[in-house]
């Protein structure tokens, strides 16, 4: 069954007086580039001529994948679980831009694989199972586990909006989730193992070789189930991966909007799109990862994103890095002066 | 007389020690990307493992340029004024940035045409003359009103330097100045004119061809003197890029990083690096700017901007929207923890 959210494209009665708050600002018409877009992306989706994005939340989805018992990552699967404790302990690169910005940041147990994680207040433990299946050999998860990781996601989601945050982003962890998000890349373009496969944490080229093959396999086993975006992500996914897809579902019903992060987070919004294109009016691409696959994603959504820093370390640094900018776009657009009202001279 | 400022290059004596921290944090090495080389060069200038910006001062600096009386731009030479006291009143994009980021502005009077602006607190009169000379009928400016527009901007910075703000950021007004800014460049590049002129505010096809004919005039008027950094500025430049130049020129003899911003701001550095290459060590580079010719220039100096936002409004706004990218740098290079620290797995 495909994903069926009740996600309502964003309809265009405001679109003309946005342009014209855009065009009475004292600037060159246009001059503001992408933020312009964004800010009529922001005062469309809240249907209002003064948007406000006053505070984000950010999740950060962990889990394990099966598929790294085939050797995909120069990494062990423990770090997995390692870099969720240095997530607690506040010494990872996402802890840094959260305490940056002033953003909530909240890391979920997906699918780690053994015992549980200890407690902690920024941590909620929302397990589905202990790490995804190997999708080289069998699917990633069932179809209650992808149900139960749809509705975690969602849940978690909504419970961050009714706070009153009117913005999300998300990342994930997941030692091997480069090797989904590229079978899932495949499957939901229809394009070939190796335009989807990178060097995630740092594939030698032998390793990306592997890596290719694995994702081959695993198309090849899956292909006749690999039916709408739901199946794809059910067969070659990742718990991570699945929440996330939620979580992003349950926003845009809602009708807010968030930010989406780099390869990890567009895969995950590839397999919604899918099956409900209208989930693009609520995202926002914060930046172009250097991860291989990344750039052909974007150019089939048809989105341009904020940033272009060679990022590829995830976790949704590249959001939340992107966030100041979502802001200004806010900002221009609420607390600039019109032609009129600053008595400038308008073009002759 | 060439620029004859005592700018050391940086030397690299912390170059392996500084890679070392880089590739200790916990992430997969070089992926945090074009951050970590700004990273490594914030660290290299200030010559510690540790650096620290903790806060950025914005100067832009204003004046009328002479050739808007062959019609180089849409918009009358008033708004150069009218958009001075649009920044006394808060009301320009660049007033919304620096309040987003708490970035201190102060605004200068290089060269305004008419009356004297009404004082203002964050506004200070350091007028050379009102308005540049037409640079397609003589120089912009004389030997000496360079030195005086130079030593003013160097003085301006040393002040900002002074009270403690470790990194300046620069933008410019005035109505006219991407014409200057394109000859600047095709004299510094050694360029045809047609690959340095750009829409500017707003130009039309006609606009621009007439554009491109009254800078290839003035490269023709003036070619015999251009022969080196300086002379190019003082025939074919503007007072607010000539000050721009002495504010960078001094920010870098200080030792200090300064933020550029597009074309303009790149066009005086452009001036500067032909004369002292080392000036380079100390620049930032914020944004790519929409306005044709800019990414020539920075593809000529071997940069990488920050910013891919389609920009083209002036006033230094590209500059103060990277700022916080800028910090990002500084904060993951201080803050976040070692692979031995945080218990985390290296590579296998």
């Amino acid at each position: 069954m495909p994903y069926h959210y009740d996600i309502k494209s964003v309809s265009p009665p405001l679109d003309a007086s946005i342009q014209q708050k855009l065009d009475q600002k004292t600037k060159p018409p246009g001059s503001l580039g992408q933020l312009e877009h964004l800010a009529a992306q922001i005062a469309r989706v809240q249907r209002s001529l003064s948007p406000s994005l006053e505070k984000l939340s950010h999740l950060v989805f962990a889990a394990d994948h099966g598929v790294c018992a085939q050797g995909v990552s120069p990494y062990p699967s423990e770090v997995t679980r390692q870099m969720v404790l240095n997530f607690m302990s506040g010494g990872a690169a996402i802890n840094v831009f959260c305490r940056q910005h002033n953003v909530d940041l909240t890391v979920i147990d997906a699918g780690i694989r053994g015992e549980p994680l200890p407690p902690h207040p920024s941590f909620i433990d929302a397990r589905v199972r202990d790490g995804s299946g190997d999708i080289s050999q069998e699917p990633a998860m069932s179809s209650e586990e992808l149900d139960q990781a749809l509705n975690q996601g969602g849940e978690l989601a909504r419970l961050q909006l009714a706070e009153g945050t009117p913005i999300l982003s998300f990342g994930e962890m997941g030692i091997g989730n480069t090797t989904a998000g590229a079978a899932l890349m495949a499957a939901c373009l229809d394009l070939p193992a190796e335009l989807c496969v990178g060097d995630g944490t740092g594939a030698d080229a032998n390793l990306l070789v592997h890596k290719s093959r694995v994702v081959e396999q695993a198309l090849l086993l899956h292909r006749p189930n690999l039916v709408d975006g739901a199946a794809i992500m059910r067969h070659l996914g990742g718990l991570e991966l699945a929440m996330m897809a939620g979580a992003m579902a349950a926003t845009a019903e809602v009708g807010q909007l968030f930010i989406v992060d780099g390869f990890l987070a567009t895969a995950a919004l590839l397999t919604l799109w899918r099956d409900q294109p209208e989930v693009l009016d609520y995202a926002v691409f914060s930046h172009l990862s250097n991860e291989h696959g990344h750039q052909l994603m974007l150019e089939r959504l048809g989105v341009s994103p904020l940033l272009h820093l060679d990022l590829r370390l995830g976790e949704g640094t590249g959001a939340v890095l992107a966030w100041p900018l979502v802001q200004s776009a806010v900002a221009f657009f609420n607390e600039m002066a019109s032609f009129d009202s600053a008595g400038v001279s308008n073009r002759t």
